[in-house]
This record gives structure tokens, sequence and C-alpha cells, in this order.
């Protein structure tokens, strides 16, 4: 275990509630300055696609179709009692009710933090998602190897 | 890594099956002397919820659907093949049968074990959830700041 | 944290996404000489049954029953997006067109790499799952005392 605290988190379900938990884990870290990256694949691209501009993403029929199906992160849903997609939306407001941070303000408070967000190259050739589909501040896509060789000496989450 | 081992189990999903899964590595990591915390959030609050009374537990109106929505630890639904909430009792059955431990059986034996079993500040927050709506043996209710400290040093599962 | 890094992978949920995504990171990480093993429990125990043969596995008219609805590891379901069973076909079509290693090919690598896929036994207790009902290079079955044992100086994910 290094002296400086590492936290990797692998945000694989791209549902809205684990979504929450997942940045909730990462910008309370890097408050602490714990040295955090989190690793998006499959669903969890889904958290860092554009979510601009009317053109399917991805490349290929299938991977247009799955990408039409998945929405970005202003459509993610609950991984329980979803109720056709209504539900994220209720419990935002309940989250804003409650004085507690939004998805959207976690995202932003993890750029702020400079918590790096990085793409799986693997899940992003499965899926036809290319570079120029995910957000402009999405810095690095990486493969596996890269990633072990960061966490080699971290805390790792599956989530 | 200390010399104690530590293991903190977040307890997100609140699913039958990955709750037995997650009280049976508890309760085997602490029969072998580590020392493990079991944190609860989300869908996993529902494992911590008092099970008796006729009021709906929680705050506002939609805090109280979602509430009796999701039950108790009685009624965890299976993560696969729940089939309208019959197959955790069947499990349950199967379980008995092979002498396995009970999902009732695990919580008390952890508790026996002196695991902590503690509450997320934060899910509470947005679901609406007392402190008095949870088990009386439930100690403390912490924010992210305070589980990061506690698992700096341990294994860390979500779960 | 020993010199040679360990990693222990808790396969629990036997989706073919979720599996995918272990593998992956199984055998990248014994590819870069890391200490690998991987647990099967629960809905995991799917990827490592024997595929081939009419009689139904399992011990037990409700054990059989379950193992029936489950099928084996050509029969994973999506986490996601399912349709049916249609989406893991679909997915290998797209992972063969990307030149991406499918699910059988990285199971395959796993056993070249070494990697010991290794059965949890009190699920296959629970579910009424024998020995002889595993895939014959499944090596070994243990409890969660034994796991530990392993994992206590690895990083461990619960997929």
């Amino acid at each position: 275990m290094s002296e400086v605290k590492k936290l990797s988190i692998i945000c694989f379900s791209g549902d809205f509630d684990k979504t929450v938990a997942a940045f909730t884990l990462a910008t309370g870290a890097a408050a602490v300055n714990w040295d955090v990256r989190m690793f998006f694949t499959f669903w969890g691209l889904n958290i860092i696609k554009k979510s601009k501009g009317r053109k399917p993403l991805g490349k290929g029929f299938l991977a247009r179709a799955f990408n039409v199906l998945m929405g970005g992160r202003a459509k993610l849903p609950l991984s329980r009692l979803n109720f056709g997609g209504l539900s994220p939306g209720l419990m935002t407001g309940m989250m804003r009710r409650s004085n507690v941070a939004t998805l959207e303000e976690l995202v932003s408070a993890a750029k702020q933090l400079g918590i790096p967000l990085v793409a799986c190259e693997m899940s992003m050739h499965i899926l036809g998602i290319r570079k120029e589909d995910l957000d402009d501040n999405v810095p690095e896509v990486i493969g596996v190897a890269t990633f072990l060789k960061y966490s080699e000496d971290a805390q790792v989450l599956f989530i």
C-alpha cells in the first residue's frame, strides 16, 4: 500500500443509483486527498458519452441501435423500481429536497477535483463507441494492462 | 496492509442472494479474527430497517411510497429468477435442507460476532429514511469520509 | 501487499457481460504475471457447469428446476437489454467483428494461463449442484475460510 491512498473505481453498470454511489465515493475520497481514478466500461460508458447532438452515436448498425436504446447520462435507469425510467427523475427530486448533490453536480465536482474519467478500450470496441462519441473532457482511452498498472497499489471497486 | 486484516463490505444492492453472500463473507472473516464492518447504503438499507409495526417508514410521501414498495429484510428479492418474490422463500427452504445458515441466522451470527452494521447517512437522506426507522441494534449512521477513514487499510467489497 | 500481485475475483452474477469483464481482467492480470484466482459462487456457478449431456444437473427437484432455468455458460443473460436471450449472441457477433476475444476464447485463455477456476462449496449446497455437475477442469471446491486465506493479501473484486 503506497503512502498516498489510491482508489480505482470500475464503473460497469451504468445504473443511476450505482453511479451516484460511485461518484459519491470518488469525490469523497478525492476531497481527503486520495488519488482517485474512475474507469468506465460497458454500460458505464453511457455516463461519459456526449449528450448533445441528434446524430446517433456509434459505429455500425447494431452499435447504433444499442446506443439509442441505452441513451446517455440523462437516461440512466435505476437498478430497481425503475418504473420505465420515471424513478431517476423522482430520485433526483428527492436528492434536491434533501440538499444532497445530484448526479450532474457530482460529475461536475469530480471534474473540479481533477478525477480522471477514463474509458475502457475493449468495451468501446465491442459496443462500437468511438473516441469522438465521448465527452470532450474524457482524457484517456486505455486497455486492461494500463488499468492494472495503475491499480496495483490501489483499492479497487467494481460497481 | 495492517497486521489485523480488515474487511469493509458495502452492501448496496439489497438483493437476497447478494446479501447472503455478503453476510457469509463477513461472518467467515470475523470468525477468523478479521476486523469486519458492513456499510448499508441505498437498497441495502432494507436489510437493517425495522421489520415490526404497521406505520409506513420514511419521511415524506415519496419516501414512504418507496419504502412500502421495497419492504424490509423479510422481502428482499432475488437478483434473478425472483418469480414475483416466490424464490427467496424457496431458496431459504433449500438452505435449510442443505443445513446452510439462512439469512436470518447469518444476521444473528454477525451480531453475535460483534460486526458493526453501519448505515450510510447520504442514502438515508435521499430515501427519506430516519434513524428511528432502522433496527435498534444499528449502532451508527456515518458519512462517506468516516467510511473512507475506516477502509483505508481494509479490503473493500461493493456488493 | 505481497511482492507478487494477487487478484481474487468473486464471480457472483453469472451475467454474460460481467463475466466477459471478469475474464478480461483475470487474463490481463495473469498475462502480466499476477497470481489470479477466480471464485465462482451462486449464479456464477453457471459459468463452470458442464455444458454437455441431457440429464438435468443438480440434486433434488428444486435444484434441478433452478438449473434448467439458469442454463449453462452458453446461455448467460446480459445484465441489461437481454431481449429474451437474444443479446448475448448479438454481442458475441459484435465482439468477433471487433476482433475482441469472445467469452469462450477468454475462458480458454484463462485455462491456458493456468488461472484456477474454483467453486464455492456453500452456494453449491444451496443450489444443489454437485462436484460432478461442474466442468472437469474445475480443480477445487472450497469454503469461505479457504477463500479468505488466499485473498488476505490480494486485490478482491466482487463481480
